[in-house]
């Protein structure tokens, strides 16, 4: 084992890697046809095993604003998702409620439009709550489950501890802590820092 | 006294504040005689005592974007500060310091345009580090000094702790927890939110 592997897996048993999520889009495969022509195609792939960044990209239009060139994520899904920040939201004169990715309800659509035609969702425009992805074994080794809310402590420039994180447990995941950029900016956040769950 | 009055004054012997600052300049007086043709004009009071926003306004021009219509904050300063959050920085093609207000140095400058001329600052663009003012007597009751760093626990609908919150006291104070917009919206603050100095 290399040196930096050892010293990797001895972090990986402390602390959690943090990132920081853009304002993107979900959409559904029929969506995909009416925004593009054609189904999502990969640019590259994201932390999270079988996700990817998609070449395709979409406006999106609220009713006092636009986000230009927003970055859509695949494979397609069962639902449309707008995830922005609650900054984001004062843009385009939205109020996103803070929601777990995939639960939309009562939350207000948007207008997207893509290359060749556009698509009005009716609901789906969230930010999301902040969580931790996690493998099957870091969640045995930290000592926490599925959907369990934790407090997490960032090593950033802005220290700070996060509380109402949720942990979400899947053997399709990799151990990752997601803040929108309200959350990143508010803990000073760098590519490569770290975070800690509290106990 | 008034069963609110009592209220009030119970909730802020275990409580603080907390107010959200958006984006702002300080200017001097000379800058904005350039800016406007004559000094700052109140257009209403601020919380702490003695300031103001005023009915002037200005764009704020970075290498990359300007915001338009930005407040400006009186009396005049004996040097120009803009005051924006990361998220804004992002938008200016800036990176802003993360100080306390009033510390300018290796900030970077912006440009200010206001009704009748314009000002470029070559430094005095920063993130303004998170801080409590304080009134000297709710500092000895909170048992904190002046730039003592504690940690702030928010109640509010994204609750977190924020680490490396300073403390400012001073009897021209009035106490409140200022944040700015990235993080106000982490925490999901909402007008009237509270926080707790932890131990």
């Amino acid at each position: 084992m290399e040196l930096d592997k050892v010293v990797e897996t001895v972090l990986g048993r402390i602390f959690v890697q943090l990132e920081a999520s853009g304002r993107h889009v979900h959409v559904t495969r029929e969506q995909a046809e009416v925004l593009f022509g054609h189904g999502l195609t990969p640019k590259r792939p994201l932390s999270q095993p079988g996700q990817y960044l998609a070449n395709e990209r979409v406006t999106v239009i609220g009713p006092k604003g636009e986000f230009q060139n927003v970055a859509v994520l695949g494979p397609e899904r069962k639902e449309a998702q707008v995830e922005i920040s609650l900054t984001d939201g004062k843009t385009l004169g939205l109020t996103p409620p803070v929601k777990l990715s995939g639960d939309v309800s009562g939350s207000p659509g948007a207008t997207l439009v893509g290359t060749v035609g556009r698509v009005i969702i009716d609901r789906g425009v969230i930010a999301a709550r902040r969580h931790i992805h996690m493998t099957p074994e870091d969640a045995a080794r930290f000592g926490v489950k599925d959907k369990q809310v934790v407090r997490l402590q960032t090593y950033t420039n802005r220290p700070l501890v996060f509380g109402d994180t949720v942990v979400r447990v899947s053997p399709d995941f990799a151990t990752y802590v997601h803040l929108d950029y309200d959350e990143a900016n508010a803990c000073g956040f760098q590519n490569g820092d770290l975070g800690r769950i509290l106990p």
